[in-house]
């Protein structure tokens, strides 16, 4: 007799599956997408906890046929992803499953884009680093099981890569690049590790927050003749899961660092993670992402910095506080309905030496709290950068047009620099 | 020079384009989709207000080939699907585009359903009026252009229709009927009487309510070996959607009604539908919706009602009140928010005569007073029905065994009786 299927959320039209216990339906769900013969793309950390064998379980039992590569550990680059390309070729796949973080799934589906449309990445890279051009045919459809919480990279259009000849941090968007479905099975990070875990939630966070602070929708200018944006800014549809997402956070974050094992909380996370990702691929972040890849781009390219690269959250997460006090004056309600919604504690005690805080610094300071409480740096200057570093991070920022667009209000290289000095 | 395109929300990896003047964009919609021969299906009305020249300008300015039909008026049957099937047959079509209300679009994908994978209607209808199958090959693709804001159906993967020979109204639920595409501009709908306006709006309050109301998803339990059902229950991602509407449509309905010209009211009505029709595709709506169709279906069958057909959203929110008072104890606290949520004008006046209204009914009152404010019938009385069409009622909506599974709470022939009774 078989088993009753675990409760789940079917989003999108089925493009979306979540719930504990989803995994087991992986090869399901490509069987109905008319995918028979996939290349499953994990990473070593996701073997060594069994969940690769699971997946190839999962699709063995659904009759479909697999190949599997393991991805290069750390962000996704070009070379890296040439490599999987060129072992891939010849394969006649009719889909990818990609089985990990966000750098996973963002090599799959660059992958997955060379593998069906032909042509080199620097092809599709947005401008001004690539050629920004669109697929002349389809990409392989892709399957994204995230096994960890925080990129959203399971519902967005966009693939960040590390270009190596550029030393520069950038990214492909393109609708088609939306994977064809998403399998979020908080199952799959109850073994995940504490750093990784506040690693990948304080990206969620970041994409909650810049989503809720970009320049609103209807307020964006288009140049005549140009294409729509991927990002459309801040909008009632992000809003509301964006909001909905916060105190998902706020409450299972500190838990499933110190309590992986806890279901719960990792549940409570995924739902944010997945919540805030479905709201950024509409919204978009902006300048605070900008930043985190200026801080990734220049840990590229400077000695100084070397050794372990920076998690991407880390960096997000740093660039919050300073990004959302400028931000404030946009729109003051909407700040502080967001530090409402992360004061899960109820109201924050007043810091006896802050008697008389300012509305712009609530948010700020929940934030802080919050990266407190998970155990991630509290500053720059902790992940091996100085003051030296501040303007070459600024200049790599504002290269991101396609983020920069994106802020609620003009931010040239000197508020930049600032926003990074404060980081510190 | 081309002129810049409008502000709009690009939602779910661009498979969602919300924004006033975004139906110019359709012809580029459908080449993206590789689309270069098209069915447009329209209606009388949106042919008589000029949107279906518009849209066949936007689709040849594209270089996209069409073919015009009109679907005939009033809810789909299967007789009128065949119709519309015969016609197109031979056609050689790649894609469908609908124009107009829900029913043109729930029309639209039948007719791309028995197009692309052959069969009959009945084979597709849900159990236990049809035999509900899956497509054995995929629909044509489908590009939805929703000239009323209120069925969701631009979102959904279901599709309503009347059985004429068994005279029920069921559905065809299946994850491929989810249109490619989704075109919603509000300026589409400013030439929408009020009457119909009234009634889409309605429908989309009771999306919203009952996907607030339904079974928690967490709390479904399937059966072993069952599949995935279409609808999930209430859940954070349509709670969040679905309270997010109830303010833009309490404010914007009744202007919209008032006011048809207001580009402001339409476009705050058309995204509420928009959020209660994302939300309601994931939770789906339940025993409300059972009893409109339990009305339409009696409708079909009695000389007594005959007449006009009721339109859908009149029968729903007329559901609402009684349904609202015995979900009421599921969730008190959920039920008095959506009440608060729906009080755009502050705390309503208390009536004199009720001076210690219980909590339970906080909803109901501003269920009654958005109905009251935008002139619909304040009972199915007012629509030609009377006692003797209760328990008949009652027999067909708990028929709608989809729909049945998702009330918070067993439900009986009797309860029904009695809600249907209340709704006089």
């Amino acid at each position: 007799m078989p088993e009753p299927l675990p409760p789940a959320l079917l989003i999108g039209g089925g493009g979306l599956l979540f719930g504990a216990g989803t995994l087991a339906e992986l090869g399901r769900g490509a069987r109905e997408r008319g995918l028979r013969r996939v290349l499953l793309i994990g990473v070593r950390a996701v073997a060594d906890v069994g969940l690769l064998e699971r997946a190839e379980q999962a699709l063995g039992a659904a009759g479909v046929v697999h190949a599997t590569l393991l991805a290069a550990d750390g962000e996704p680059t070009d070379a890296a992803i040439g490599e999987l390309v060129a072992a891939a070729r010849g394969g006649d796949f009719e889909g990818i499953v990609a089985l990990g973080g966000g750098s996973v799934i963002d090599t799959a589906k660059v992958v997955g884009l060379l593998l069906g449309a032909g042509g080199s990445t620097l092809d599709y890279v947005n401008a001004p680093f690539g050629r920004g051009a669109a697929p002349p045919r389809p990409p392989l459809p892709l399957i994204a099981v995230p096994t960890t919480a925080g990129s959203g990279s399971e519902v967005s259009a966009v693939a960040v890569l590390d270009l190596v000849a550029d030393d520069v941090k950038t990214a492909i968007s393109h609708p088609l690049l939306r994977p064809a479905l998403a399998i979020a099975d908080p199952a799959t990070t109850v073994t995940l590790p504490p750093a990784p875990t506040a690693a990948a939630g304080l990206d969620v966070l970041a994409h909650a927050l810049e989503s809720l602070t970009a320049l609103p929708y209807a307020r964006r200018t288009l140049a005549p003749g140009a294409p729509r944006p991927a990002y459309s800014g801040a909008n009632p549809y992000s809003d509301a899961l964006c909001e909905q997402a916060l105190p998902l956070l706020a409450r299972g974050l500190p838990r499933a660092v110190r309590d992986g094992g806890s279901l719960d909380a990792r549940t409570d996370v995924m739902l944010a993670a997945t919540l805030a990702g479905l709201g950024a691929a509409v919204a978009g972040a902006h300048a605070g992402h900008a930043c985190a890849y200026g801080v990734a781009s220049r840990r590229l390219t400077t000695a100084g910095a070397a050794g372990r690269p920076v998690a991407h959250g880390f960096a997000a997460a740093l660039m919050l506080a300073p990004l959302l006090r400028r931000t404030h004056a946009s729109d003051p309600a909407r700040h502080e309905r967001a530090a409402r919604l992360l004061d899960v504690d109820g109201p924050a005690a007043e810091a006896p030496d802050h008697p008389r805080e300012p509305s712009s610094e609530l948010l700020p300071a929940r934030v802080a709290a919050l990266i407190a409480a998970v155990g991630a740096p509290s500053g720059l200057r902790e992940l091996g950068f100085d003051e030296r570093d501040v303007v070459p991070m600024a200049e790599l920022a504002l290269r991101q047009e396609r983020l920069m667009a994106g802020a609620p209000m003009p931010l040239g290289r000197e508020q930049l620099a600032a926003m990074l000095a404060e980081a510190l």
